[in-house]
C-alpha cells in the first residue's frame, strides 16, 4: 500500500539483458524506461534518492556472469533488473532515521535516476561539499579507501623504495603512484596509450611511465625502468605483467594484490611462472578487499581532503552524460577507453 | 707452509663432476679420493673438521647448476671441488678462539670425510648430546628452524584452523605437522607413496593424509579432505598442488612458502592460474628462507628439546652409509625415495 499524494515518475535503467560469457559487450546490457512512485511504501524503513553520479568499477563485470560460486563472496546481478554499484545520490524522501531529505550520500545504488533503497548501511553521508561531488565515487571513494588501505597498509613503504603501479592511470593507480610520491618513493606507472603516459608523467607526478601495450618484453621494460628492482609493487592487471615484475622484484619485496584485470574475462586465467622468486627474494603478496577497510574513511578523509584543495593531490575523471552512456563506459573498461576514473552523471543535482 | 707434524690423510669426497641441466643424476656427482693435511697452516684462523653426518637438502640441486644470476642470492658449486651443504662435525684442530678440539657443530661443511673451515661463522656448537646427532641435520638443524619459523612466523596458526602441508613427510614438513597438531589445528598432509601416508597417519600425528600421485584431481581432493577449505598452507611444492591449493584457501589464509621442488628442474616453470583467489580472499603469500630466522634458533631449542625427550615430537630419518651413498641421496630426493629426512652416514663420532 503507497502513501497518499503517490507521485509516480519515468525512471531510465540499465538493466542486465543477459549474462556475460568471455569478453563482455555493450549488448549484454540494455536502457529501458521504467517508471517509480516517488513515495516509500507505508512502513518501510527506507530511502528514496535521486542518483547523480554512478561509478564505473572493473568488478561489476564479475557481477554481469552467472556465477556459481561455492563462496559467498560476490553475486550476479539479476537479469532484466537495473545493475548496481557505487554512486552519489541525493535523498529525496526517507524514512530512516539516519536520513533525511536533501541529504547528499554514496554508497551502493542503482544504475537508475531514482532507487529505493532499503540497505542503506552501505551509505556514507557526505559532509564535505566544496569539492565535486563525483570525486565521491572516486578519490574520495571505493577507489580512493582501496589505494588507501592497498598502499599503506598492505605495502608498508618506505622512504627512497621503488614502487610500480599497473593501470597507473586509472581510478585506482593514480592515486597510488601520488602517495607513493607523498611517501618519497620512486614511482613508476603502465599504461595502455600514449596519452595516458603523458598524464602520468606530466599531471600525476610519476617519475617514469610506460605503454605496456608497446613494450615486447615486459621484463626488459621493468629493467629498464627499474635497474635496482621494485620494492613495491601495486597490482591492479595479473596475469604476464605479474610474472614480469616477479623477475624484478628486491628482496623483501610487498606485492599488494588489488586486482587482475587482464584475467577477469578469460575462460582459463594466464599461468603465472615465476612465482618461486617470491622465496628467494622473500616476497610478501596479499590481497585485500576495500570492504575490510572502510573503518580507515575518517582517517583517509582527514588525510586526503586538505591536500585535494591544497592542489597537492589531483584526481583525473573521464565523465560521460546521460544514463544512456553507462553501457558503453563500463564496457570500455576493458578496452582502457577511460582516462582516469570513469563517471555516469545521470543528473546534476 | 704447514706446521710441523704433518699428517697427510685420504680424503674421500663428493665432487661436482658437471653442471645440472634439466634433472639431475647421480652422474653429475663423483665420488673420488683425495688427501688432506690434518694440520691448520700457520696464521690460518681456521678450524679442522672430521665430517660425521651430511644432510641433503633439495636446495643443493640449484647450487649444482651453472647459474647466472643478477642478484647474489646462491651461488653455483665449483665444478671439480667438494659439494658442500650442512652437516655435523666433530673438531680435530682448532686455530679460532671459539672452537676447541673436540667440539661438536653443525652448519655449513664439505662432502667430504675431513674439511678445513675458515668461515666458522655459519656454525652451532651443539651443547645437547642426549639426543641422537644426526637430529642436527634435521629436527635441531636447519630443515627444523624452517619449520619453526615458516609455521610460527608466516602462518600465525590459531587453535581450530585447517592446515595443509605439501611433501608432508619430508624433513620439514613431518615437523610442520607436528606443530599444527600442538597448536590445535587440523592438519592434513600429501605425500608420494602409500609408505610416506602411512608414516603421517600412524606415526607423526597427521588427522589425514593422501599420496597426490594417486590423485587425478587434486582441487578435488583437497575439497575431499577440507570441505570447510584450508587456512593456512604450508607450501614445499609449488605448480599444480599450489594451483589446487588456492581455489580451496578459505578467507584470510595465509601461505607461507617455504619451497616449489616441483619446479626446481624445469626449464620453463608450470603456469599457475588461480592467483586471483588472493584477492577474493584476501590470502598473504610469503616466501622466507631459514637463513633470515636463525636468531630463533635458541628460544627453538628451548621448545622442541623437551618435547623430543619426552617423545611429544618424533622425527623420522632416512639414513644412508657412508659418502660413497652421497650421490644417490642427494638425486633421489627428486624422485621422493628419500622417508624422512635423508642423512648421509659419514662417520660415527
Ligand atoms: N580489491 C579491491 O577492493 C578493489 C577495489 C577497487 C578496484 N580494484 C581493482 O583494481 C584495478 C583497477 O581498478 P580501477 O577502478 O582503478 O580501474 P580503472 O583503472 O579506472 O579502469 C580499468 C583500467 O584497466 C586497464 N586494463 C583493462 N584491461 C586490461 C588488460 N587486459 N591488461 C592491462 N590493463 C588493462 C585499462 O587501462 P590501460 O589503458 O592502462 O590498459 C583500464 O582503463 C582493477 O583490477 C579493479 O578490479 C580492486
Ligand atoms: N625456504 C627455506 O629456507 C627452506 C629451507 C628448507 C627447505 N626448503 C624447501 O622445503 C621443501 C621441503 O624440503 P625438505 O628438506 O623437507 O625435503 P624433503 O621433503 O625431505 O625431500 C623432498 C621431498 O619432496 C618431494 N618431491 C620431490 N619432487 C616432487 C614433485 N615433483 N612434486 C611434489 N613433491 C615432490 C618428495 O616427497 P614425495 O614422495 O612426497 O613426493 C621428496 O621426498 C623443499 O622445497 C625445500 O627446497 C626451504
Amino acid at each position: 500500500m503507497a502513501n497518499g499524494g503517490d507521485e509516480v515518475v519515468s525512471n531510465k535503467q540499465v538493466i542486465l539483458k543477459e549474462y556475460v560469457s568471455g569478453s563482455p559487450k555493450e549488448s549484454n546490457l540494455q536502457v529501458r524506461i521504467s517508471s517509480i512512485n516517488l513515495k516509500i511504501p507505508q512502513g518501510c524503513n527506507g530511502i528514496l534518492v535521486k542518483n547523480l553520479y554512478l561509478s564505473c568499477d572493473p568488478y561489476m563485470i564479475t557481477r554481469m556472469k552467472n556465477l556459481q560460486l561455492k563462496q559467498d563472496y560476490v553475486h550476479s546481478f539479476l537479469l532484466g533488473s537495473p545493475i548496481s554499484g557505487y554512486g552519489v545520490a541525493k535523498v529525496i524522501e526517507s524514512e530512516h532515521p539516519n536520513f533525511k531529505k536533501g541529504d547528499l550520500i554514496w554508497g551502493m545504488t542503482g544504475w537508475e535516476e531514482y532507487s529505493f533503497i532499503t540497505a542503506t548501511e552501505t551509505f556514507f553521508k557526505i559532509q564535505d561539499k566544496d569539492v565535486p561531488l563525483s570525486y565521491y565515487t572516486g578519490i574520495l571513494g571505493m577507489p580512493g579507501v582501496s589505494a588507501y588501505a592497498g598502499f599503506y597498509e598492505i605495502c608498508s613503504p618506505k622512504k627512497g623504495e621503488y614502487v610500480f603501479v599497473s593501470a597507473a592511470s586509472g581510478a585506482v593507480g593514480q592515486l597510488v603512484g601520488q602517495f607513493a610520491k607523498l611517501s618519497g618513493c620512486y614511482v613508476v606507472g603502465s599504461a595502455g596509450s600514449k596519452e595516458k603516459v603523458d598524464l602520468l608523467k606530466n599531471k600525476l607526478g610519476f617519475d617514469e611511465a610506460f605503454n605496456y601495450k608497446e613494450e615486447q618484453d615486459l621484463n626488459a621494460a621493468l629493467q629498464r625502468y627499474f635497474p635496482e628492482g621494485i620494492d613495491i609493487y601495486f597490482e591492479n592487471v595479473g596475469g604476464k605483467m605479474l610474472d614480469a615484475v616477479l623477475l624484478n622484484m628486491r628482496l623483501r619485496g610487498r606485492i599488494a594484490v588489488c586486482g587482475m584485470i587482464s584475467q577477469y574475462n578469460l575462460d582459463q586465467p594466464e599461468g603465472v611462472h615465476y612465482l618461486s622468486n617470491i622465496i628467494l627474494k622473500r616476497i610478501r603478496m596479499e590481497g585485500f578487499m576495500v570492504f575490510d577497510h572502510y573503518h580507515l574513511y575518517p582517517k583517509y578523509l582527514e588525510m586526503i581532503l586538505p591536500r585535494i584543495r591544497q592542489g597537492k593531490i589531483v584526481y583525473v575523471e573521464d565523465k560521460d552524460e546521460g544514463l544512456e552512456s553507462g553501457p558503453a563506459a563500463l564496457i570500455g573498461l576493458f578496452a582502457g577507453c577511460n582516462q582516469g576514473k570513469k563517471v555516469v552523471v545521470v543528473a546534476h543535482e
